[in-house]
C-alpha cells in the first residue's frame, strides 16, 4: 500500500516555508518564556490541516528490511511502503524504533538518528523534528545496552527505590542518543499467567504493580524521557491468556484490579504518555474506548500527556475488531475516543477524512509535549555523539542490573542443601537452560527481540549462563552432566523468550496450561531418579506448576528472566554469596490446569468448598525464603479506631536472629470481613524491604490511610465503610504466612473517596 | 442451630384458627371467581407478620437423615434442626424435595406427601398447604421414574418439539404425585466446558439454549407444573469453570450471551419461577442483584412469578460472598433484590428483622402462585394414589427417552467402519465405561443424585449398559475384551457423573482441563496399538480433547449422558439401526488446555493470529455426520434488502441423496461484517431438523426478522443497524461447514430494539 496521508494531495501549492523560516523568531510558538501549551497552540494555528495530521503519526525506518520476527502475521499485512519524500514536507509526529529495529552500533545509531532528524527538519517549514520513541522495558532496547531483569523480576525484588534508580539510568542513556519517549512500563496486572506477556508484567497484585511501576515511571521521567504506561487497559485479562483475545470484565473488577497502577503512575509518577491496549473490554476495543481514554484518564485523573496507539492497534479496529470498515473510519473512532498518535506508522491517521476539531485536540497535545521536550526550540539538534562517548552498558548500569537480579531471585523451598556446602566437590548441572543465556532474557531485551533475526550478530553485552556463572562462582568445584556421583544436582528448566511463537514465553507466546514447556519435567524426573539431592532452578517468564516435584527436590529456586546478571545472581544464591530476598510476585500453582486465577479471590473460588478443584497455590504470592531467620515482635498500633477519612500507624520490630545479614520483606495485607460486594479475602496494601545485619533489628512503620480500604461498591462509587478490618502482617499471601493480625475499626460515616484519594501506605524503616 | 423464624416468639396467644375456619368461606381469598392476585392480596391482609414470612421459606424433611452426598461441605454447615411443630402454626411456603431426598416407592411417596400436607394444613389457621418442589432436569428425580438424557444431549438433538413433549410428560407425572414446581431447566449458556455443570446445560450457543430450553418450559408448564429457570445469571461464566467462583463479566456479554435464553423462556415459555445463581457478577452476588432480579426480570421482561433462592444461596451472602454479617442481613439483601423464597430451608428468612413491605411483596407473589395452583381452594388435597396407579416410567415415557437418546447421539468421524458390517463376527469392547450404566446418567438423575448414598437400592429403571445393549443389538456377534483378533474394537471412555467430587462430571465436579479423566487415554492407545479398527465412543458430560486420537480412530461417536436408553441408542448407531442425527451443542477441542472459550469469539482470539495458540476446535459446534448423503440446492431469498424492522425469508431445498432415510440439521448463522462493538464472527439464528426418506427432498423456510441482527451497542441499547449482513446456511459453525452464503442488506434507520423484540426465526419444513 502506498500511504496517502491527509487525503488526496491538494492542487494548491504548499505555503512557502522560506517565508516562515525568516519570520518565525517573531512568533509566540518560538518564545521560550511562554508556557508550552501556549506555544503549541500558536504553532498549531499556523499549520495547515495536513501539517496538523502529520503530527499524529509515525514512520518506522528500516521496518521493511527486518525479517519480521517482531511482528505478528497480522501486523505484516498492515506494513506499508512509505514515501518519505512525499510525507516529510508536512512534518512528522514520531519516529519508530531508531535503535530497536536492527542491530546498530549505538554511536552510529545516534548519528543516523541525528541525520534523519535533520532531514525531517529541513523538509518542513517549521523545522520541527520528530519525537523518537523506543522500547525500554528491560533496559534500552538497543544493541550493547545493559539488559536488566524483566518486570516480573522487579516485582520479586519488592524494591521500588532500586527500580526507580534503574529507570533513571535507562532514561539517561536513551536521552543521550536522541530518544525522547520510552514504551514502558507495562502496568498490566497478571490475571492469567498463561498469557505470554506475564513476564512483562510486575505481578498479580495491583498495589505491587502500582508502586513498582510508578517508581519506574519516576525514574524514566527524571531523565527527561517520556514514560508510556501500557497497556490501557485490561489486556492481561484476555480470555484464556490468549494474546489479543477479548477481555470479559466488568467495571468493578476493572476499577479495583486493573486501573489502580495506571492511576498511581499518572498521579504520582507523572507519566506523560499512555498506550491503548489491543484487547476489547466487554466488546469495546480499548482503542475506541472514550470512557477509558478520555473520561477516566483525562477528566478524572487530570492526565495531560499523549495517548498513543499500540502498534497497528488503530488498524485492528478495522481488521480484527471489525468495528470500522476502512482505515479512515478506524482513525475517526480512535481519535474520537482519545488516541492522539497512531503507531507505528501512517496507515489510518494518514488516510484523511478526519474531523478537524479532533485532529486539533490531539495535535495540540503532541505539540505541547514536543515543546516540553525542547523540540520546538530553534537551536534543537539530536545528539550525535562519537563512539568513544557512547556506552550504553557502563559499570554503574551493570551494577544496577546485578543488584536487581540478585534481589529478585526467590528461594521457594530449601531442605537445607542451600547454600551449597563450602568445598562441594562435584555438581551435576542438567537441563536445557543451564547453559543458555536465552533463559535469562525477557522478550523485550534486544537479544531476544531483535537478534533472533540476526543470528550472526553477537549479543553485545556479557550474559554469563547459569553454568558459566557457577563455574566462576565455584572455581574449585567439578561440574558434570551426570547426576550419579555428584554431591548435588542443579536442574535448570523454564523458558526461552521470543515473539509470536518463537519462544515459550513472551508476546504471542502463550501457554495452554502451566506445565513446564517442552517436556522439561522429564529432566527433573531423571535427576530425581539419580538419588542425588536436586536443586530445581526455574528460569522462566511465568510461574509453572511445580507440585509434581517440589516435595522431592532438596531446594527450589525461582528466577524470572533476571537479565545479563541473572546467571550470576542465581549462582550467588546457590553458593551463598547472595542471601536470597526475592518474594513471589505471582502464585506458583501446584497443578498445571485450572487457570485463570490469582490470589485475589473471594472466599468462594479461593478454596475448593463447592468444587473438587482446590486452587490453593503450591507457593503463595509473596512467598520467599532466606538463609537467615527472623523474629517479628508483636506490633503496636497508634489508633485501633480511626475515622473513614483518617490514618493509623502500625509499628513492627523485626530482628535478624540468624547468623548472617539478610533482607526480610514485611508485607501488610488488608482483610475486610464484610462489604457490599464480594471482594478478595485479602489484598496487599503495603510492604517494606528490611535489610538487617545478623543480630540487629529495625522498626517498620506503616501509616495506613483509611482510603486503602476503599473499594468499588454496588453503585460504582469508590467507598470506605465504617466497621471492622484486619491488618495482617505476613510473610506471604497464604493463610499460614500471617505473623500478626491487628484488628482495627473504621469509624464515622461511609465515605465516597474522590479523585485525590491516598493510594499508598507511608512506610518507614528505622 | 435451632431455627427461630420471625424473631422471638410473641407472648400474646396466636389467633384462634377455629374462628377463622368457621368463617373463611365468606372471605374473598376463597372465592374462585376472583382473580388470583386479588385473592392472594386478601389473604395476605389477614395474615400476621409471622404468617407472611412463613410463606417465604421451605423445610426439607429427611435432609438430616441423608448421608449428604448431594450437599457441598459448605452446605452441610448450614443445615439446621427444624422443629416442625413449632414452625407449622404459622404456615409453610414450600416443601423441599419430597421424592428426591431418599429412595421411596412413588406411591408411598405420594401418600407420605399427602399426609404431610394434611399435617401442614391442619396446623395453620387458613388450612394452606405448602408448595412442593422437586428436581426434574433429566426427568422427575424420583425413584423408578424414567431417566431422560441430560440437557447437553437435548442440545445435540436440535429438536425442541421432542423436548417439549418430554417435559410435558415429566410434568404430568410430577403433578400426579403432588409436586407443584420443578427446578428445571438449566439455561446457563456454556462458557467454559470445564465447569462440572456443563452436562446440565444445553450448549454453548444462546439461541440453541433459548429455543430448546423454552420448549422444555412450555412442556412442563403445560402439565400445570411451575418451571424454574436457572441459574439467573452468569453461573456458567464462573472463573476457570470452578463451581461458585466469581464471574468476570460485563453487561454486554451478559445481555448478548447469558440472558437471551431466560428472556425467551419468560416471554415465550411462560415460566413461572426463576432461581438466582450462586455466583457473583463482577462482584455483585446474583442473590443480591436488584438490577437482574427486579429491574430486568420484572420491570423489563414483565415476569410475574416467583424468584427462588438456590439452595443455601441466601446464606452464602453471609458465609462466602461476605456481603452480610448475619442471616437476617443476608435475608434483607436477598429480599430487597427480589428473591421471594429462600430454599431449601428457613435459616435466613426465618431469622426475623425483615422489612414488612418487602415481605409483603414477596408473600403476595407466593400466594398468587399458590392460588393459581389451586392451593388456596378449600377442597384441595394432595393426590395420594395407590401403588397400582403410579407408574413413573410408563411405556410412552420410555419411548420418549429412547427417541431423544437416539436423536442425540453424534457421529463425529467415520472412515467407513460404521455402521458395522452386517454379520460382524467379533467385537472387542474396551474401556471402563463400556459396561457401566453410570456412563449414561447425568448427575441430576435419581441414580446418581441420590442412590450413590444408597448402594443397596436397585436403580429402579432399566438402564442397559453399552455392552449389554450391543449384545442385544447384535445377538450373533461375539464380544471380547481382547482387541487383537477382533474385527473392530469399541472403546468407551468418558465420565461418571456425581456430586461434589464424587464423579468426573456434575455439580462440584469440575475439570482442570479437558483431558479425558482418570488416564482413560491409555485405554484408547492400547486399543489403537492392536491394529484393529477402533470406534471411539465418548460417553460424557462435557466435551473432551480428542485431538490425540481422532485421526487414528476408524470412527468417533459422542453421546452426552443419554439416559436410560443411552446404551441402546449408541448401540443402534453402531449397528446402523439408528441413522445418527445428533449435532454438537459444544465444540470438541483438539487439545486439553486453553480454556475458557467457545465458538462465540470475535476474529482476534478465534484464530491464532496474534498468539501461538490456535483455539480452532477439532469438531466444531453444530458438527455431526449421517449414514446418508445430502444435497443442499442453491437457496433463494425473498428480499435481499429489508428494513431494520422487517423480515426476509430464505428458502432452501435439501435432498437425501443416499440409500437410506436420515435427518439433516440445517443451521443458519449470522455474520455481521462491521458493528459498533467487537462481536462473535458468527452466531446461530435458526435451525431445522429435516427428516427425509432416501431420494426425497424438502423445502426449508427460514423467516428471519431483522431483530435477530440486534446486539448490545456501546451505550447499552440493543440495536439493529442498517448495512450488509451474511446469512450462512451451514452444517456446522466451522468455516468449512458453510454450504451457502446469502448476502442481504438491512435498510432504513438504526433501530433500538425494545422489550417486545422478535427472538427467533420462524422455520417451516415442507
Amino acid at each position: 500500500m502506498h500511504a496517502r496521508p491527509g487525503g488526496p494531495r491538494r492542487t494548491v501549492p504548499s505555503p512557502n516555508h522560506f517565508t516562515d523560516v525568516r519570520s518565525y523568531m517573531t512568533h509566540p510558538w518560538q518564545d521560550p518564556a511562554l508556557p508550552a501549551d501556549v506555544r503549541a497552540a500558536d504553532l498549531l494555528a499556523r499549520m495547515t490541516p495536513r501539517e496538523r495530521i502529520a503530527q499524529l503519526y509515525s514512520v518506522w525506518p528500516g521496518s521493511d528490511e527486518t525479517p519480521g520476527g517482531d511482528m505478528a502475521p497480522l501486523q505484516h499485512a498492515l506494513s506499508e511502503d512509505i514515501d518519505l519524500a512525499e510525507l516529510l514536507p508536512d512534518g512528522l509526529g514520531q519516529l519508530t524504533r531508531p535503535f530497536g529495529t536492527a542491530p546498530v552500533d549505538p554511536a552510529e545509531g545516534a548519528a543516523r538518528l541525528a541525520s534523519l532528524q535533520e532531514r525531517i527538519r529541513s523538509a518542513n517549514r517549521f523545522r520541527l523534528p520528530a519525537l523518537a520513541h523506543e522500547e525500554c522495558l528491560t533496559g534500552f532496547t538497543a544493541w550493547r545496552a545493559t539488559v536488566f531483569p524483566t518486570p516480573l523480576a522487579w516485582g520479586a525484588a519488592f524494591d521500588p527505590a532500586l527500580v526507580r534508580e534503574m529507570a533513571s539510568a535507562i532514561g539517561a542513556s536513551m536521552r543521550s542518543v536522541g530518544v525522547h519517549q520510552g514504551l514502558a512500563p507495562v502496568l498490566d496486572v497478571v490475571r492469567d499467567p498463561r498469557w505470554g506477556r506475564t513476564e512483562e508484567s510486575i505481578g498479580e497484585d495491583p498495589y505491587l504493580v502500582a508502586t513498582i511501576g510508578t517508581a519506574y515511571v519516576q525514574g524514566l521521567e527524571s531523565a527527561g524521557v517520556v514514560a508510556t504506561l501500557k497497556h490501557f487497559a485490561g489486556y492481561s485479562a484476555s480470555r484464556a491468556g490468549r494474546n489479543h483475545a477479548p477481555a470479559s470484565i466488568g467495571p468493578r473488577e476493572l476499577a479495583d484490579v486493573i486501573l489502580p497502577p495506571f492511576e498511581m503512575a499518572v498521579r504520582e509518577g507523572g507519566a506523560r504518555s499512555v498506550m491503548a491496549a489491543y484487547n476489547d473490554l466487554d466488546g469495546l476495543p480499548a482503542h475506541a474506548h472514550h470512557r477509558l481514554l478520555t473520561e477516566l484518564l483525562r477528566e478524572e485523573w487530570q492526565f495531560t500527556g499523549t495517548v498513543v496507539a499500540d502498534y497497528f492497534g488503530v488498524s485492528f479496529l478495522e481488521s480484527t475488531h471489525a468495528i470500522a470498515d476502512s482505515p479512515a473510519a478506524a482513525a475517526t473512532l480512535a481519535l474520537a475516543a482519545g488516541v492522539d498518535v497512531e503507531l507505528p506508522a501512517v496507515r489510518c491517521y494518514g488516510a484523511g477524512q478526519l474531523d478537524e476539531e479532533l485532529v486539533d485536540r490531539a495535535a495540540l497535545r503532541v505539540l505541547t509535549q514536543k515543546c516540553e521536550l525542547g523540540l520546538l526550540d530553534p537551536d534543537w539538534s539530536s545528539p550525535a555523539t562519537d563512539t568513544a562517548a557512547v556506552d550504553l552498558d557502563p559499570p554503574h548500569m551493570r551494577a544496577l542490573a546485578r543488584q536487581l537480579a540478585e534481589e529478585s531471585v526467590t528461594l521457594l523451598a530449601n531442605g537445607g542443601v542451600l547454600p551449597l556446602a563450602p568445598g562441594t566437590g562435584r555438581i551435576a548441572v542438567l537441563g536445557p537452560l543451564a547453559d543458555d543465556a536465552a533463559a535469562l532474557l525477557g522478550c523485550y531485551t534486544f537479544p531476544r527481540h531483535v537478534l533472533l533475526d540476526h543470528p550472526d550478530v553477537p549479543m553485545g553485552v556479557e550474559v554469563p549462563t547459569l553454568l558459566e556463572a557457577l563455574r566462576a562462582e565455584l572455581p574449585d568445584t567439578e561440574f558434570t552432566e551426570d547426576p550419579v556421583a555428584a554431591d548435588v544436582c542443579v536442574v535448570a528448566v523454564g523458558d526461552r523468550s521470543g515473539l509470536f511463537g518463537r519462544g515459550t514465553s513472551g508476546e504471542g507466546c502463550d501457554a495452554a496450561d502451566l506445565e513446564l514447556p517442552d517436556g522439561q519435567g522429564e529432566v527433573v524426573e531423571k535427576a530425581l531418579a539419580s538419588g542425588t539431592p536436586v536443586v530445581l532452578v526455574v528460569l522462566s517468564g511465568r510461574p509453572y506448576a511445580l507440585g509434581r516435584w517440589a516435595d522431592r527436590c532438596a531446594a527450589v529456586v525461582q528466577a524470572f528472566f533476571a537479565g545479563q546478571a541473572g546467571g550470576s545472581a542465581v549462582a550467588g544464591v546457590l553458593s551463598g554469596r547472595v542471601n536470597p530476598s526475592g518474594r513471589l510476585p505471582v502464585s506458583v500453582p501446584r497443578d498445571p490446569g485450572g487457570q485463570p486465577g490469582t490470589y485475589l479471590a473471594p472466599p468462594l473460588g479461593r478454596r475448593g468448598e463447592a468444587s473438587n478443584l482446590d486452587p490453593t497455590p503450591l507457593f503463595a504470592f509473596g512467598h520467599g525464603l532466606s538463609y537467615t531467620s527472623w523474629d517479628w515482635q508483636p506490633p503496636t498500633v497508634d489508633d485501633r479506631s480511626f475515622p473513614t477519612d483518617g490514618v493509623t500507624t502500625l509499628r513492627l520490630t523485626v530482628r535478624n536472629t540468624g547468623e548472617r545479614a539478610g533482607t526480610e520483606v514485611v508485607q501488610l495485607y488488608l482483610h475486610d470481613p464484610v462489604g457490599k460486594v464480594a471482594r478478595p479475602v485479602i489484598r496487599l496494601i503495603g510492604y517494606a524491604r528490611v535489610p538487617l545485619e545478623a543480630g540487629t533489628s529495625a522498626e517498620v512503620h506503616f501509616t495506613v490511610p483509611a482510603d486503602l480500604a476503599a473499594y468499588t461498591g454496588p453503585d460504582g462509587d469508590r467507598i470506605v465503610e465504617p466497621g471492622a478490618l484486619e491488618l495482617r502482617l505476613a510473610v506471604s499471601g497464604a493463610d499460614e504466612g500471617v505473623r500478626w493480625t491487628v484488628p482495627v475499626t473504621l469509624t464515622g460515616p461511609e465515605r465516597v473517596v474522590g479523585p485525590g484519594r491516598r493510594m499508598r501506605c507511608e512506610v518507614r524503616v528505622k
